[in-house]
């Protein structure tokens, strides 16, 4: 099958093995694949992956032991647990230590045109819910991580810093709270997606010193979480969503004297983002930009004109 | 009268004025102080402070415009709000961006003969609580903000990393709970404090990653945080309690892919600390060692015998 490999750098190979099924898993036949910027890390060196590139897809179950399975449209969580150890017990296996992750841990990803997941992972993908919409269930899904971890109040003022393809879905979901919402961004052009959602702000032209009952930090890179920490009122929240290889210098003594939360979000609720644009309750009208097929995959990573870049793999 | 006075340097001084009431203040007979490490930061430049130094008392209210005080034992918030701001009006004085603190920003403290403080500062200290007691009211409640901010369950496997006087102080407040305790010290001595309350071990011995539900950091300095984030479980909590004057090299990116929470944590609710005392439900037996003349400060900061140095200023 053809597919994107990765082993210090990233490989067009056409005539790559299908993978096989293993006990409980399904055999999907990958329709589109979505960039997330967790892929242009690893292509940077992050956590050390060699093999099939790709966490965002929608597929279609081709073999599975469950019958029921086979045809239908799907989305997948991409944490693997072992299954054994107290974590994956409790119905935390995307937290469990030895956990394969598709696409980024010991497990080939969604760049190809199968992959196999086990059926515990998969999400059954509404009929109303278009591919290129259902490929953004589990960026969806991890915005929705932040409302799952944490009380947003209608009442709340709260701030995204960060304008790119994640702050935009954590603005969309955010704002169906209620809450009193600013989008702090450097780039004015995709700050204007938000129009009607939020208010838009470029950082530089505001002061908002200790002034948000919560702030997402979104921005992708260490400066953001500095930023955050200050607009952020005392014994207000700081959710962290970016995930970035460098260590940032920082002052926990400012978080004690002004008694801020920071909380780490991950992954998150792959049944509620398909809700969320089952009902049309969110829209991914100007996320994406280019659709790829596999082998234009240079082009695809190099595209700067879009906010997410989709490979459409089925024929 | 006499007090210690900071200005780049603690000098000890014999006829300082006496500090008048202003509206809605008592007059307040200094009995003990108690020196706090932040009383030690001070020292070193923290906060730039210049007055009497101390915040941590227990005195005898001399005037009041509310007679009912006069005569009465007390101990007092060390944080004065301006009264006006929002947060002062939403009842959260000790966030106040404009707040002066006893001893530390904007106000003559407690090592003094005499001191003055807002009557709604004041907590009166039941009968059976001792003054070498009620002089720990302030930091207990600092304890203390750790329950008010955290719901630790008895059911919580718990950490506290480092064990000075303030780590001592949160292990007699935690046990309370019923957790499943463990004290982490590098400190043989003062863990023995510990013993019948909680399970001690050195630092160096034992591997706990990712063990406990809450890490409470309580080290003092910038190393405890990167040791708190490798001991906690997977969505658990660290709560930070250390204040320290330099940065710290941190990656916060395994706090997103770990999903934990930091709750910074400061002062707490000096009533509760008061009632813990009177019944007797945490003991300060071992925690005082010397007891010195204002005087005799420069020993009192030197002693390296106890825990906390106390000075007797009453005569």
């Amino acid at each position: 099958m053809k597919c994107l490999y990765f082993d210090a750098a990233l490989t067009f190979i056409e005539d790559y093995p299908q993978p096989r099924r293993e006990k409980g898993e399904a055999l999907i036949r990958i329709q589109y694949g979505a960039i997330c910027n967790t892929d242009k890390e690893i292509i940077k060196g992050y956590k050390g992956f060699q093999g099939i590139l790709g966490h965002e897809f929608v597929g279609i179950v081709e073999e599975a032991e469950d019958s029921t399975y086979i045809g239908k449209r799907v989305v997948g969580e991409i944490n693997l647990g072992c299954g054994e150890c107290e974590r994956c017990r409790q119905g935390y296996s995307n937290h469990c230590k030895n956990r394969r992750v598709l696409g980024i841990t010991d497990k080939d990803g969604a760049f190809a045109q199968y992959i196999t997941l086990p059926l515990a992972n998969l999400h059954l993908v509404p009929d109303d819910v278009a591919d290129l919409e259902a490929v953004f269930a589990e960026p969806l899904a991890a915005a929705l991580e932040i409302t799952n971890q944490c009380h947003i109040k209608p009442t709340h003022k709260v701030a995204i810093v960060g304008n790119g393809k994640l702050g935009q879905l954590i603005g969309q979901v955010l704002s169906l709270t209620g809450c009193d919402l600013t989008i702090l961004g450097k780039n004015d052009k995709s700050l204007l997606l938000f129009k009607n959602k939020a208010r838009v702000q470029l950082i530089a032209q505001v002061d908002y010193e200790s002034y948000f009952d919560v702030v997402v930090e979104a921005t992708g890179n260490q400066a953001g979480l500095s930023y955050a920490q200050k607009i952020v009122k005392p014994m207000g929240k700081v959710v962290l969503k970016s995930t970035y290889h460098d260590q940032a210098l920082l002052n926990p003594t400012l978080w004690v004297v002004k008694e801020i939360t920071l909380v780490g979000s991950r992954c998150g609720p792959m049944d509620a983002a398909l809700r969320l644009l089952d009902k049309k309750l969110v829209s991914m009208e100007g996320l994406i930009g280019g659709v790829y097929t596999l082998e234009e995959y240079q082009a695809a990573f190099n595209d700067q004109s879009s906010l997410k870049s989709v490979f459409k793999i089925v024929e």
